[in-house]
């Protein structure tokens, strides 16, 4: 997994009919001291993850093991989200702070 | 999933047989601030994307999870035509404009 | 799945007892507008592929789902050989040019 | 698989249920040669890593292959801590030196 | 598939019980030209590789579809051990030379 933020979504009419229902978050990657990384996703919400919410999400196969991804063209979830990350014991994203 | 743009298709006559009828578009990877990006994929269509159309698409095994690419050698689906999406609650792309 | 050129083979005499029979092909990976990109792969061959060939490849699960790679530890096949590309209208690759 | 070192964890309480227990572990890449490189992942820990082991992760399905991560919605596993390892014949890592 | 050459091997003790008696080599990835580039693999060997065996590995899904790989926490596995390789008709790789 990695962690991202969310800073979007999209809006799709037209769509495989298993995406019925899904939202369409964009995941902005961070590493893992939280900068941000020239890296985005298209992820599901399994989560009710919201804008600006810090997530992990899983991909390939792994983001189908959901019951809201379950069976459908989806290679990237979002499966968590994160309250507060720490390395070397240093508290480096808290969500509540 | 990644946002893409719909730039050219191929052909190919001699293939695997379950690729038969199956159109084959090429999708020029876009970033999440609507910038292409050096990275494209031949994808298969399964939502009667055209030329020009911004789209989604799902890859590995979630390529697999269609009508259309079920049980076939296909690692890239466009599963969605995309509308619109924002950024930080503005607008990055409208399809109808 | 990407496109790229036949340029050579792979020989090999000790190999799990699943590939015997397989031809393994060097495949140069070319980018959407057919400059090669510094980028191989060894693929099985599942279209009588020869060398010089544009051909498509698919990788992962997905390169298994052919006759002749199903159940095999293989994770890229070329599942068509490319007859031409074009892009925004325009041909980029005739094989019988 | 990668070598990694255990630099950190994350905490979640509004996740999937499938990932209730699960211990989220931040690895930080190294090459071969023991240097750490600019790359992360989030990690189930399936043998009790703790902080600064160097560790083997694998990601995609095959992270779902241990007792503690089978069906779950989870891309990266830890399922070996490193003792040593060799390169050349010199020992490039001992745990226990 | 990529190609790589054995140039180490990983010690584990405390593991997932499905690694048990695994082998876990380090292969440096060459490119179809034969130089070493900068990425590198722990796999599980199933043709009895040794150092410095140039070998070709698949990931993945298809890393678990040898008889020592299946159901197994493994991304990654050594297939065949390269006799030789061309490129355009010229040799560019002999074992026995």
């Amino acid at each position: 997994m990695l962690i991202g933020r969310v800073v979007g979504s999209v809006v799709s009419t037209r769509k495989d009919e298993k995406l019925e229902g899904r939202k369409l978050l964009i995941v902005q990657v961070h590493n893992h001291e939280n900068k941000p990384v020239d890296q985005y996703v298209v992820a599901v919400d399994s989560v009710q993850a919201g804008p600006g919410d810090m997530v992990l999400y899983a991909t390939g196969s792994s983001a189908r093991q959901t019951e809201i991804t379950e069976g459908r063209p989806i290679d990237a979830v979002i499966m968590a989200i994160v309250d507060s990350w720490d390395l070397g014991g240093a508290n480096v994203y808290e969500k509540w702070a």
